[in-house]
């Protein structure tokens, strides 16, 4: 009674053609942070859940995924508990969970290795987490994050630094089509003060960020709904048509904010995040100053940005921001931040969307090596070995097969050349190379193969 | 009321440095697997449980890690279930669970996507796996493996390319000093048939098996008690005592294996393994034919081996071999493979305490720029600029700091070099370059600053 074997809803394999094009994007990114000095973190899938429980809010709590206890794990449960319900069950046979994203376990980490750390601290970590969110497209119960955070100084430079990764990532991916959205918290709390919205900040910028779903006029209506009064309004207005490049908008917005002393100080942050960002050699062209970004405003403190691709709907697909108290939670307090997001599996659909892979053969096996007969094969064998003496990535078909059958072969597993050594080839010690790309043959001897083979690089 | 953060018990955190040297053992394995024409897989933490159960015997039923179905968990349950205890809620509760290995999510995959899959499929997959077993030294309840396979095809090649990837990796990694038991579950069943013991093969190997432990004496002892006669423990006696190089010992082996076709079939392939090794250019200088090697006889079904350090006592390092029927569990029958299984942990441990870890510096940033002052602060970042633009990792202490504080972050994160830029420096265009290893300090222009370090690859 064979059952057919499914995987659980929300994840997905990731059979060799993904594997390729995810290594590619990834060790794209990784190679740039470690240009920049982050350093490499890995923590585990299972936190206790004591760590994890109260950091997300009532909403991911109920999204956590929960590991039953080992063993009898109803052996701490009474029939009351089990009366009361789920909840009352629940602390009582479950104590460990799954990551629910990679910032959690960052601040656990630090806090517990607080001494050990050379701060300021910066490191990278690609892991996947886990969320029990209803799956549909795009959206994964199990997905990658791929983070880079500086914590332990609130340099500017460092901002400034995580905009060159992200200038540098993309144009190494070959992904020109994007903008990146810069802001500050302190920024909209100066544009805030000056609509007199000071007092209902959240509001303000809630409303604010529907900017481009519903459009000027209904956040206006919006806003005076919710108090705001109308001179309120028309300064935002204002403020919204200013135009014109970063360093102007910057200018304008300054005047009107003689009186709002927070609303400088995010000015005079973008102006110095982006003088550094020059400074590193970026071209900084992708970048705008927008007055209406207002996301993560529960956690962010200072600068903001995103990145999403302008020719095609895809959403964000990178995003950070700085924060003030990482670590507070677990009685570290004063460790502020600055991070990045990639999001892997949008710039993976972005780069698929646009054609921007690379030929997948580039990380495949390079050359097959027939296999037709049992005198054939020790012969062929004998080149596999030279050949990966060279250090070309090569391969025999391990069984004796028609030649349509391993010609497939390489074609399904993205060959680049078939190399034909059947017996006339050992005779005359001329092989035959099948370009698989084109159909091109050439003939060549052993010396002149080796040479042709690792000249182009493994 | 700030928590103390804690990890669960058998997991652990990997820090940058740990993480320098697993990659650097990770990177030289894919490296191979990839050379030798393997492809990359990947699939989810989460399997359904109907997947895992009953697929590594009830011990590993046990040991498999549930994960609670989301919501109100309990909303199936009766009052019924709960007074039957743990066994009746379990299948009520939760229908997810966390990998225990990756043979098993590879057979599954395999079975789903047979229809894409190029045969004979040489996958490699690394990834965690999860098992509640109790934690202590060296065994943890999360960690990773390191497997290859080649399924879909019977040919002693892929044995002999899995032992020239055992002689490559550790070659590459510059560790000499172990040796890999070669054997055959077909040369165990021929000599069970020569003692007689053909009807209880398993117990045979079980006592076999503890010989390292318990010498010839108590084994001859124990399957004297099992039922093998005294003419069957002198036979076993005569060819645990052929002695001699490998070829030797199989013809010695062979002439007791006239009526173990079996066995003969055994020695057969045993041979042919080690001529494919031979012609595939690897020295197979490590490996011996032994024939009380009887690990994994409940799967494997052809050759066997194993990998273990010589200098010191680590245990099993890497092990693998041949088995029948990867799929049928799942509804497809007829797919035998071969398989290696590098066990990382121990690798690492193994080169942790025989010091064969290359310097951790060679894989952290190269450079450090100091940073004293606003003034110098800006040229710093310019020259920061240029060096990364040669593909040098690099770094700026993003805050002015004193120079004892900068050289110690410096040295904390396994920093080559220093670069002093202050006034002075800024001035007269030469710069000091300080070498963390030795102390060493160079006067360089930016010129021959940047020729110095990008000479050296990034």
């Amino acid at each position: 009674m064979a059952q057919k074997p499914s995987l659980p809803k929300g994840t997905r394999d990731f059979g060799p053609i993904q594997m390729y094009r995810r290594e590619y994007i990834l060790d794209t990114i990784k190679h740039v942070f470690r240009k920049y000095g982050f350093m490499p973190l890995e923590t585990p899938a299972m936190e206790n859940l004591s760590v994890l429980t109260g950091k997300y809010g009532d909403e991911g709590d109920q999204l956590l995924f929960r590991i039953l206890n080992s063993g009898d794990f109803l052996n701490s449960t009474s029939a009351e508990d089990f009366e009361n319900g789920s909840k009352a069950v629940l602390p009582k046979i479950t104590k460990k969970g799954l990551k629910y994203d990679l910032t959690v376990p960052f601040a656990r980490y630090v806090v517990m290795n607080r001494n050990e750390i050379a701060f300021p601290f910066k490191r990278y970590q690609i892991q996947p987490v886990w969320r029990g969110d209803r799956p549909q497209k795009g959206r994964y119960q199990e997905f990658y994050q791929c983070d880079a955070d500086v914590v332990g100084t609130d340099s500017l430079i460092c901002e400034a630094e995580l905009l060159a990764v992200v200038e540098e990532v993309f144009q190494l991916l070959k992904f020109n089509d994007y903008s990146v959205s810069l802001s500050s918290r302190k920024i909209l709390e100066g544009i805030a003060e000056i609509c007199g919205a000071a007092n209902q900040f959240s509001t303000f910028c809630t409303i604010l960020d529907k900017l481009d779903k519903i459009g000027l006029d209904r956040v206006v209506e919006e806003l005076q709904k919710s108090g705001i009064k109308p001179e309120g309004t028309e300064k935002l207005k204002e403020v919204l048509s200013i135009e014109g490049d970063n360093e102007h908008r910057l200018n304008q917005l300054a005047s009107y904010f003689d009186n709002s002393e927070v609303g400088m100080k995010g000015i005079s942050e973008a102006r110095e995040t982006l003088t550094h960002l020059v400074d590193l050699g970026a071209t900084g062209n992708k970048v705008n100053i927008d007055f209406t970004l207002a996301r993560g405003l529960s956690y962010y403190t200072g600068m903001i940005y995103e990145v999403k691709p302008t020719s095609i709907n895809m959403g964000t697909i990178t995003a950070g921001g700085r924060y003030d108290n990482l670590t507070g939670v677990f009685g570290m307090p004063g460790v502020s931040g600055v991070g990045i997001s990639f999001g892997i599996d949008r710039i993976y659909d972005t780069l698929a969307e646009l054609d921007l892979f690379p030929e997948d053969k580039a990380r495949s096996t390079k050359v097959l090596i027939t296999n037709f007969d049992q005198d054939s094969q020790k012969h062929a064998i004998s080149i596999l070995s030279a050949l990966r003496k060279e250090g070309v990535a090569c391969e025999i078909f391990p069984e004796s097969a028609k030649l349509k059958k391993q010609m497939a072969y390489a074609d399904k597993k993205r060959i680049s050349y078939v190399l034909m050594v059947g017996s006339r080839e050992i005779e005359t010690g001329v092989y035959t190379l099948r370009d698989m790309s084109n159909g091109d043959q050439m003939e060549l001897d052993l010396g002149q193969l080796l040479k042709q083979l690792s000249d182009q690089g493994a």
